[in-house]
């Protein structure tokens, strides 16, 4: 169902296994009570590093899903409403 | 150095921890080829827990530190530099 | 070359004449020294305003030149490549 | 009320200005269905532009009023929860 190659795969699982070791991170450091500016910024870094995984995921499924669902004639006006419906919340 | 209290450390602490469980769910989505829209869905939620968390930091920090630096007069100047520092780079 | 609609046309320059009234207003709070917070939350409409407008130009593009690009296998790559360029671009 | 000096509205009243014409170049875009993927363009920019003059305003706001609440000890509670309250919304 997914138009993830088995490549893209490992490459998002490497990113996500990262951003994990971020987020305990990030426990950490307030556990210890580091300063809340060093705390936000990693905060930041991390959002951005899920925005990047995001957006690797949304270009694989418009070259996969999308693309086939419209050269078929099959399903191609939801899957667009459900692809629009999906780019709002993560312009949020 | 935080100005965290210890009731909103252990309250941040169970937000990151539940923001690492969902990224340990992305994990598994991704591996099991779950559909890209829901995995988009997830990462979006992620990202908004995160900025949840970083909105509660920078109240605390603005509550504290920067609060305390006005009061005593005390690199107040920097204080703010550093804090705007920190809110256009969480805009992003 | 576009692919909005007369009606769509319409609606989105409706909108936009908002949102120029807006920066106006905008221009005539700064000049009479209203107070920054009613500044910062006309501010966030109309980034609010524009990101829909954004949006909407966004659905009939994907819906007329994406779609169109797809279905005729012409020059599709490119024009995917663009389509997450901008993607990019706008949840910055 | 505001804290904004003059130099400051004056230049945040022209880089508005700047916008106001972005905003009716796009309503030009649009009624002379230029291509979709310019007008995103020009409507990520202009978003940019607000956010760097809300950006200028929440800074002005911190080093003048809410500097000045915590400075007295008047109203500093209520003016931080309203600040909050505003970056929040200018976060989205």
């Amino acid at each position: 169902m997914s138009s993830l190659s088995a490549e893209e795969r490992k490459n998002l699982i490497v990113r996500l296994r990262r951003i994990e070791g971020q987020i305990r991170g990030l426990q950490r450091m307030i556990d210890e009570g580091k300063y809340c500016v060093d705390i936000l910024t990693q905060i930041s870094a991390s959002r951005g590093a899920l925005k990047k995984v995001g957006l690797k995921v949304l270009d694989s499924h418009i070259n996969g899903c999308v693309k086939n669902a419209i050269s078929k004639e099959n399903g191609d006006e939801e899957i667009i409403a459900e692809l629009m419906n999906v780019i709002d919340k993560f312009t949020d």
